[in-house]
């Protein structure tokens, strides 16, 4: 543990300790190979990409040429595996509050080493205010980027890059969340960007897109009236004390003003009326939760509502929502997504991304890589590294939280090469690799989160065996345990935190997390009449339908 | 004073005391005389229509005809004037919380004598709440009329027949507010109703309109909410705290999140960017009056985008805002054309009534008064009665605007006659009778009310001197001096409460209060060469451009 930023300001209780602790492997990480950064800074909230390369062991796959020859001997097996050392890129995302935007910059310029970068692409409101103190602390000089254009291109990016990004919620749905495949043509499109503030861009092609609206009740408002009301600063806590309370004790509701008469008006009685509406006159006080509850179900079906009408005006049938503000939380896109089907009979979806609060980052970072020619690779969210959606669920154990809702993390890792579609596949918008959507069925969920759980042990013995040389083997085989535990519980909450589930998708998490701990491959010793059972299974990327030549661990359950 | 209402409810403070002392010569007056009523009851406030007969006397004149003759012979008058006994009807409107509907209920109850009517046409959703409680206490079958169909009669009513009815307010013209003349062609426009919530309606003729969308962020978010930031139940309080406060101590604006350096984006740095941005991190206490005007702040925006949004999707230039929430306060008025004009760019106008709390009691009323077909005569607002705009208004003396603030007042008088257009007009819409605005000329308007002040011992002594048979006529006449010494100083402060301020609108407010204690016309004695120099000024009716056989005394200051 690190400590680091500002000297004592002996602050206590409720207060904002702008001093903060922050443990250098989990927060900021691989900063000692950092080459590039981008840094997003918006009214309340920093989000710090950077781009750095990772030193691991890999598997490699050699096949032989059986041409010609019987197959089914098995005393010849059809390919040989070696483990090399291999420096691969990584892109790390990380999300704080402003209030810790000096700690964090002392923290980064301590830990940076090797960096070579002479410059820093800075975007958001924040970097023109932060400009002066982000050169002093990093010695980078701040190149600012437009807000929009980098949103822009975030949203562009994660569109068409992030498997299952976007989706849409449907509370009364099995399963609530439906996410989307990714479509090369996402144009046009209505963002609404929920910073402090909101704001509404049309988007019509990749460099053609037009702020058309905004509004100043955003995130911001929920945490500052929040604040107010609940007396406590903290963003996570008014969520969590939303997620129990009762918006119907505050707000004045339709059958409060029709007193119950409402059926024979063919108006739904549970709708709001006035928000809040109950607090004017009622002379009594009202509970933290009950008005945190009816402070986010007021601005999610304001923003809802704008949205939708910025939509119909502009012709535009689906909505993406940005922002740090919504985090995957049921009661806001239940709110939104209901505000704005009432509000166009239907005709409009709204949509959330899983990486709603990175898009500004991720375009500043383009913009900065511009002359590497970033999309011409192809990057996979590692999930050891990203801290998924509902991060800050209150469901979550209070530890498990406690961080992550100060900090977020997402990591991408570039692939070798570009993926491309299958040639063969007659649609390929329409093919889905996963046969098994463990997000639809809940027997089959829990059935199979079991059996990771059940076979840890044993991929834990694999892994020290994998290793005889290594004196730390068990150590870290021991945090490859608690890692991967760890997200399988979160998974058994948040079944969506990494898009839809599936079998795959708890294998490659597995595989992630074993390279965390520089376990490449712990089945490579296996035999290979075990081959046939796992390719069955699927490949070892984490993206699209792709043939590949690099077969991780991940299949050998 | 009479004590009605509640049994004592021990609540003392803060809080709200349900039993109401409801001083019967100011408020329901004439009340021992309703012929009919009509009531609106919303999420938070009731509207109370009643028409009643007031027996009063009058001053006749009657023309001799000179024709032929020498008008100048000054030993022959022109007219001969009588004071004749007369009744004639008037519509009174009353305004108060539900809190003490069951007070005034009982209130009612106890001062009707001759009332032969036995329904209550009733509208608002809480026509159905109240229905039974109005029944019982009243008597009188309640009759439901639809919401939207009241609250659209009532304001194509008020449209077409109050002058000065609509205006448009701009902060930093001079005058601020700009009255419209009344025009029989009033559609297309979008009515904006702000009540508890917010209702927004489509009206395109005197019968098709329809609901296109609505909010919950209205008049009851305001209170609600700020009754919770800062501890008073108020509305008017809320209004007062409002006006004292800097909204840029409690929101983020787009220079904080700049730092200062927005000029360099072409973005003005006092756009909020958050409202209740800054109270999510800062340290530090909050002053009621600066949380009170950044929620007023936060809602009148919002408001008026909504209205805006709406208005050009269904392509309509004219928004009216109706409800009991803006009551002439300038900071909502301004925030709400201000946001319109930045969404629409200019093309949509926001125009505000002065009578916005009334529209369904009116229309409930003109409901319940169709076989008396109201519309065929003229109505005119009586000053005398009629609290104004900005009854609330902070700068007026606490005591003036204490019982104001929960009870507000509408009066008018039924007229002989329709008021019909001189024939001899060659554009009546663009015809002004006044040729001095008060509103426009505050030097002018400082003169007009000094002199009239000045005057008023004068008017006072002339009351008493033309009834010289009546033993009360001095205190008659006191209460006289009292009421339009009161009006006059209204007048000072808030130059528009009753439309445009001319010459004639002075007199014929002192007009509606002389009459008020039943002086019809104490210059009846004056000699008949008065007469020429009273006509240059204006004739007494209230309305238009009419020629009229009725000369009120209003002319003879």
């Amino acid at each position: 543990m690190a400590e680091c930023g500002a000297s004592g300001s002996g602050s206590s209780g409720d207060s904002l300790d702008k001093s903060i602790t922050l443990p250098p492997d989990e927060i900021f990480r691989n900063l000692e190979n950092a080459k590039r950064f981008a840094i997003d800074i918006g009214g309340s909230l920093t989000k710090l990409a950077y781009y750095s390369t990772v030193q691991h062991k890999v598997a490699r796959v050699r096949s032989f040429d059986h041409s010609g020859k019987d197959t089914e001997q098995d005393h010849e097996p059809p390919y040989e595996i070696s483990v090399q050392e291999e420096v691969t890129a990584r892109l790390h995302f990380v999300k704080f509050e402003n209030t810790y935007i000096e700690a964090c910059l002392d923290f980064i310029k301590d830990h940076l080493v090797n960096t070579e970068t002479k410059v820093i692409q800075a975007t958001g409101g924040g970097a023109y205010k932060f400009k002066d103190l982000i050169e002093e602390k990093l010695q980078l000089k701040v190149d600012k980027e437009d807000v929009m254009t980098c949103l822009i291109k975030g949203c562009n990016f994660v569109l068409k890059n992030i498997p299952h990004e976007a989706f849409v919620y449907q509370k009364d749905s099995d399963p609530e969340f439906r996410f989307q495949t990714n479509h090369p043509n996402i144009f046009p499109y209505l963002l609404v960007n929920i910073g402090s503030g909101v704001s509404i861009v049309k988007v019509e092609t990749e460099d053609r897109f037009e702020w058309i609206g905004g509004s100043s009740i955003g995130g911001g408002t929920f945490w500052g009236l929040g604040a107010l009301l609940t007396k406590t600063k903290k963003f996570d806590e008014l969520l969590h004390l939303a997620s129990r309370g009762q918006h119907a004790n505050v707000d004045m509701l339709v059958q409060d003003v029709y007193g119950g008469a409402h059926q024979t008006l063919g108006l739904s009685g549970n709708l709001i009326a006035s928000s809040f509406g109950k607090s004017a006159t009622a002379d009594r006080e009202f509970s933290r939760e009950d008005m945190a509850k009816s402070l986010l179900h007021m601005i999610s079906n304001d923003i809802g509502q704008l949205a939708c009408l910025y939509a119909r005006l502009h012709c535009l049938d689906r909505v993406y929502f940005g922002g740090f503000f919504i985090r995957g939380h049921p009661v806001t896109m239940r709110t939104i997504t209901y505000s704005i089907n009432f509000f166009s009979k239907g005709e409009v979806q709204a949509l959330f991304l899983r990486h709603e609060g990175y898009l500004g980052a991720i375009g500043a970072f383009l913009k900065g890589a511009e002359q590497d020619n970033p999309n011409q690779y192809s990057w996979g969210e590692n999930y050891a590294g990203s801290s998924g959606l509902m991060s800050s669920s209150p469901e979550l154990c209070p530890t498990q939280r406690a961080r992550s809702g100060t900090f977020d993390l997402l990591e991408m890792d570039r692939l070798e090469r570009p993926l491309v579609n299958l040639p063969l596949l007659l649609d390929p918008s329409s093919y889905v690799p996963d046969t098994v959507d463990l997000t639809d069925d809940a027997l089959a969920r829990k059935y199979w989160l079991t059996c990771f759980e059940e076979a840890l042990d044993g991929v834990v013995k694999r892994a020290v065996a994998s290793q005889p040389g290594s004196v730390d083997a068990a150590e870290r085989a021991e945090k490859f345990r608690q890692k991967y535990w760890n997200k399988l519980q979160t998974l058994r909450h948040q079944p969506f935190a990494y898009g839809t589930l599936t079998v795959r998708s708890l294998l490659d998490t597995r595989e992630h997390c074993l390279n965390e701990f520089n376990f490449p491959d712990p089945y490579s010793k296996v035999s290979a009449a075990a081959w046939g059972r796992r390719g069955a299974v699927g490949g070892g990327g984490s993206l699209g339908a792709q043939p590949g030549d690099r077969l991780g661990p991940a299949a050998a359950w």
